[in-house]
């Protein structure tokens, strides 16, 4: 059964940013250090096309699960790029080069239309003007039977709202960030129904899988 | 070694309370729904003086913890009661009756002096009104070889921020309680380094110990 599912990483304080995001440090300050496990993955590591490195323990079983079967992403503009308000041109094309990690149709959340385009790997990015449902069902309707991953806070928030997120891995790092951006934020008491299904201890970080419904 | 060591209970969305707390609804709205894996601890039971009811199972085991070897205990205001601003007579002598749960002195952090009183059980109450160093002071003094317990979320971030907090167990429920009071809030981002050294998942609550430093 395919799931609309995320994977998402937050410090002891609940932040998945630190402030003062920008184009140079896109994770925000001190937000890198959320990531210092994520990087150190074999999973990691063949995702970006850098061959047989890295670590194979618990964590990377994680970092694998998520990244498995993915039919489709659903990202919000922040995570897309630091670009706001109108596209001056086309020419920002994400974070990740000619070959982005995803290898499926990237689905991007934005007030401004933008016309679709293609990299390589069998990546490309669509521009959903249209809301979190349309873009949530656009994903689900090309990822047909594998997965949905959802990206940014944001866009995580609006899709739990929306009661469209099945599942999500809360990966928790012992680090205090202060302040910058909330993964459970903006959001109703009665958001969500969740259930506690999995715990896995890593050896840098805690990763906790809850179902939603 | 004796600590100061705290056991708080918060929602996936990282709320201690939910909001608009008060004296008919001191944990705020939603807020009970914390703290229903504690009421069926027997260590919950026993605080209570309700003899040998209650579950016995990893919960229990972890309040039993928290519980034991207390010589001391830190309060906010908020904790103690609903009052604010001065005190307008002595009547009020916080939320637990004549016999409280604590056993042991009780310091309450206030702007608002007012003189110490006794109940029954070995309880007293102290109100402290040259701060957060001042308050932890007199409690390891006066627990001596025994544990100083620190409560209230205010309180936790004055101890955590001025360095004295030893260890928390945080235990998260699967709840979203969407605002009100959060454990983790109001810190800088190098207010402690934190260490997860235990994990344990009870049957409605998970239970994450850090040693703070």
């Amino acid at each position: 059964m395919p799931k609309v599912k995320a994977q998402i990483t937050i410090s002891l304080d609940g932040y998945m940013a630190g402030p003062n995001q920008s184009a140079e440090n896109p994770l925000g300050e001190g937000g890198e250090a959320l990531h210092e496990w994520a990087f150190k993955q074999a999973a990691f590591s063949e995702m970006h096309g850098r061959g047989n490195e890295g670590e194979r323990g618990l964590s990377d079983d994680v970092l694998r699960t998520a990244l498995e079967n993915l039919g489709a992403v659903v990202m919000g503009r922040n995570m897309f790029g630091p670009i706001r308000g109108e596209w001056p041109d086309e020419e920002w094309k994400g974070w990740w080069g000619d070959d982005p990690p995803f290898h499926c149709p990237v689905y991007v959340l934005t007030h401004h239309p933008r016309d679709a385009f293609e990299l390589e790997g069998g990546n490309s990015f669509h521009f959903v003007t249209e809301g979190i449902e349309v873009a949530i069902a656009a994903a689900k309707e090309e990822a047909a039977e594998r997965d949905v991953a959802v990206g940014g806070a944001s866009t995580l928030q609006q899709t739990i709202a929306a009661g469209l997120l099945d599942e999500i891995v809360v990966t928790q790092v012992p680090i205090l960030l202060g302040s910058g951006e909330r993964l459970f934020d903006h959001l109703a008491a009665d958001a969500a129904e969740v259930e506690l299904t999995d715990v896995v201890r890593g050896a840098e970080a805690l990763h906790l899988t809850y179902r939603l419904g």
